[in-house]
């Protein structure tokens, strides 16, 4: 069964749920413990992590750049690189000298992307993204779609995942 | 390692984060996914889970049995048999009829523990619980605490039970 991977933006699903910051820095308690949850899964998976200085930061320009990729071999590199970027290297990717640069490092061309990205058309594309995320039930990310079913959370991927292949799914229908 | 049981109550601690109800409700997104994510759990599992009809009840009788119960054997046959009652049988476990029901099915004398748990210094000894809990870090159930380290939710478990037997935990000290 092929991953169609579906960019869309947070922070307005965010908005629709009363919070205008992530629900990190809303919730201090939740936070602190979200970090060292985060630091321990990423020592447990042996992925380099070290805490953004500034967080969140600004994923739109980012994100554009990933509907321009949706169709593209080199989303799922990009995607992963922007959040190495952000979350092991303490790179400020809100700004677009910075995800042109990553686009570069991976042998795209940078300047032309983040032009292309900030066309109209392409931002009425993530809107609909976004749009169509809200109604799928989408209140966080990552978040996976199997036939319906709504998983939330990198601890729900392997469950998306058998999801996808196991016959409850088809008893289901 | 043994595991220490440690009763508190969420409301107070729900309180202070700003929500005056069930994250369940106060998101109402989330909380429809929430009841749906239990739901495959459960049925993963082989736990029988019906929703209850009202949420959330009032733990708090239930958790003042409890602290009564903390260093006795059937308190984690109570727990178990107060979540059935709640999230299986959905029978109104704030009622200290039903509380009073349930210790006398597990052979517990179900009238004179309901008055105990009464008593001003089991209530006191319940605040203290709370209070303790919110030093820790604790905004949610449950929650684990293995030498400093928390983890929060059913779907920390295992991490944390890990964490008892790694040499991770040595590692750190």
């Amino acid at each position: 069964m092929p991953v169609v991977w579906e960019p869309f933006l947070l922070g307005p699903i965010f908005v629709q749920q009363g919070w205008n910051d992530s629900p990190f820095n809303v919730y201090p308690a939740k936070g602190r413990y979200m970090w060292r949850d985060l630091e321990r899964l990423c020592e447990g998976y042996g992925i380099p992590f070290a805490r953004p200085s500034r967080f969140p930061r600004d994923g739109l320009l980012a994100a554009r750049v990933a509907c321009l990729a949706k169709s593209e071999p080199w989303l799922p590199e990009f995607v992963r690189a922007v959040f190495r970027a952000n979350f092991s290297e303490d790179r400020e990717i809100g700004d677009a000298v910075e995800i042109r640069e990553i686009l570069d490092s991976l042998g795209r061309p940078g300047k032309r992307l983040v032009e292309q990205a900030q066309a109209p058309e392409n931002k009425m594309f993530l809107r609909e993204q976004t749009r169509q995320a809200g109604e799928l039930g989408i209140f966080g990310a990552p978040s996976f779609v199997v036939g319906g079913e709504l998983f939330w959370g990198n601890d729900r991927l392997e469950d998306a995942l058998a999801w996808a292949t196991s016959r409850r799914r088809e008893a289901r229908r």
